[in-house]
């Protein structure tokens, strides 16, 4: 166990507490950052469906997943084995007989075949029919959309979540040194993913790496105008330049971070445009203080670029936390114009300023959690180009 | 791009007689690796909602996703710029406007508002939203649920396809190696996993390793017990048994393999039941010919396993090919009892046979590729218990 009982019990009651104030009797959340956060849940079975379910006055959450899953919910979630259920092997993959008809019936059994069932309309792994079976078996229940109430609860970090993304972030800084020392001229990009992944799973000597919800990007050459390309087998050549996002992860909480480096001499275009995107980023945490709203921050951001002449159209960041795949972001406060979402002490974003042109760009990011005085950086990595001579 | 116009126009074609056969105009399909298959499309943006939308006399199918991606379009698919839409960055994570809303539009505006439309009511990253969105924009439209149809038709594989898989297979047995060079007791699991990611991405001299969809699972110790468990920085011990379960890639092809390893002498229940899964493994693999139904293959496995006392309740195997996170899966055919899919060449599976126990477990897989003289194993790796003294 990561955290102790008394964080998810807290954890929980905030969840309920959210619960209430929307009316919702009974919550049913298949994502597997939520489920995690939960419960503790952790394994790579968010694959077939399976959901957490949170109600008002039960001593603790369910647990229903597959049944070659519930030794793994034992050994990763705090709850007793009362709590852990299975649904039988033959619904995997099947086109009668689905895992939501199961865990319907469950909910049924459990006597909520009146009450108002919270689902996530729009989080990953609940599908049409996902929704659809829940209906079905449980045909006098209401069901509201929760909009995301478990992400939103997420929001403000512990101090004890701090703790483990100040670890990530140690993570963070070692994969980076190690992108800096693979790339060179005649090697291919795919031998520089392996020193990426080494550093990213090795970790510190004091402590491992987690996996990464998302498989490192790394656009290289013109390849620097496209957002998400992961990488080839093509050699590094002198005077190109090459992105690197990805995240270090301790137990799940992801601190990520792109940087952009140059090998050779850069050309003036990205120096200048670094040199906005410096600033802005500089600007952007000063302005990510407790009280501020997201808009504020994408402001201050705005406002710096145009001075040097750079503009942007798309937001310039988000929460993050813990992350399962496809996506380290938590999908609620976004740094840009129309969140007003105000700004707490231990709120942790991904400022990240990508300018994409037609055949080139530059990407730098700073993950930070706000402070009293202000957004604080995470991790200790060089704020400029990086170039490579 | 990987694969020529010609393999393109051929899967075009399979999906357009798949879609007539249905009676479907229009298919929107969001699963990354159908949009892979159709298209040639690769990146990282599977996040946010996107899809391939083909009709029935379109030269081209559309790829619509969002703006900061159209690079990567541009850059990976055999897609003319006409067939390569963006969405506005405005709706990433905006409570009120969804990019679903937004294709729909573009359903709409030609001429599609009346047509018969196939959606995928159970594919990941079409959420529950996806469909109220485009049910909303096309009020007029009638939808069906097209049962995976594109999955369907990627089941048996081009000799392309195979030819790619076989690389994938080469890296598949590099990591293998690297996996039983690496695990020695007092080595922390964290770094194992570093190896075996570093030999994932490097890939051989000849070509690289791609990014596999799922992060490389290895239950250790007491874990074994638990199906989908990834690591920690725990350190191994004299005495005990791990799994590795991932797979080699090769431009999205993936060809996973499971094998346990044992640090020591290994109990006999292990040493029995190991005999066991590999006679069964063999004559599942005998059994695979094509016109066999894959629920043959895995009565071969039972009546085996059983001849040496062991019984198992969970499938066997499934089709494998294209994968994205979460599932290297194909969620087609399975090789379990009730299956009558009839097996044809070039059709690949995923054959795993993993036994779990209450404090223990065993787990061995073979990748095979269905030829006309039985299942051909695509790695040649030891079958056996790996043992490390």
């Amino acid at each position: 166990m990561v955290f102790d009982r008394n964080e998810f019990v807290q954890r929980l009651t905030s969840c309920r507490d959210a619960m209430a104030k929307r009316g919702v009797d009974v919550l049913v959340d298949s994502d597997p950052a939520n489920m995690n956060y939960l419960t503790g849940y952790d394994g790579w079975s968010f694959y077939v469906p399976q959901a957490v379910v949170v109600t008002l006055d039960d001593d603790e959450p369910l647990w229903i997943g597959r049944g070659v899953d519930v030794g793994g919910a034992r050994l990763t979630t705090y709850l007793s084995d009362d709590s852990i259920i299975e649904w039988p092997d033959h619904l995997v993959d099947n086109p009668d007989e689905h895992p939501m008809d199961f865990i319907g019936a469950v909910l049924a059994e459990r006597g909520h075949g009146n009450a108002v069932i919270g689902i996530e309309r729009d989080c990953y792994f609940f599908t049409p029919r996902c929704r659809d079976a829940l209906k079905t078996a449980l045909p006098n229940a209401s069901f509201v959309d929760t909009d995301r109430l478990v992400n939103w609860v997420r929001l403000v970090k512990s101090d004890a979540e701090i703790e483990v993304m100040a670890q990530a972030a140690r993570v963070t800084e070692g994969i980076m040194a190690a992108f800096f020392d693979a790339v060179e001229p005649g090697v291919r990009e795919c031998d520089v993913i392996a020193k990426v992944y080494g550093a990213q799973a090795g970790g510190t000597t004091e402590y491992g790496g987690d996996y990464c919800c998302v498989a490192p990007m790394m656009p290289t050459g013109t390849g620097t105008s496209a957002a998400h390309l992961t990488w080839s087998d093509r050699r590094f050549v002198k005077g190109e330049a090459a992105f690197l996002e990805t995240a270090g992860v301790r137990h799940r909480y992801h601190v990520p971070m792109v940087r952009t480096l140059h090998l050779g001499a850069p050309p003036q275009r990205l120096l200048d445009t670094c040199k906005a995107v410096v600033d802005g980023i500089d600007e952007a945490i000063a302005a990510a203080r407790p009280g501020s709203r997201c808009e504020d921050v994408e402001a201050a951001w705005r406002r710096t670029i145009a001075r040097h002449g750079v503009t942007k159209k798309s937001r310039i960041g988000y929460s993050i936390g813990i992350g399962y795949p496809p996506d380290w972001g938590e999908h609620t406060a976004s740094l840009r114009s129309g969140d007003e979402t105000v700004l707490e002490e231990n709120m942790t974003f991904h400022a990240v300023c990508g300018i994409w042109k037609d055949d080139w760009g530059l990407n730098i990011s700073e993950p930070i959690r706000i402070s009293k005085a202000g957004g604080v950086r995470f991790a200790d990595v060089p704020r400029d180009l990086l170039v490579k001579t």
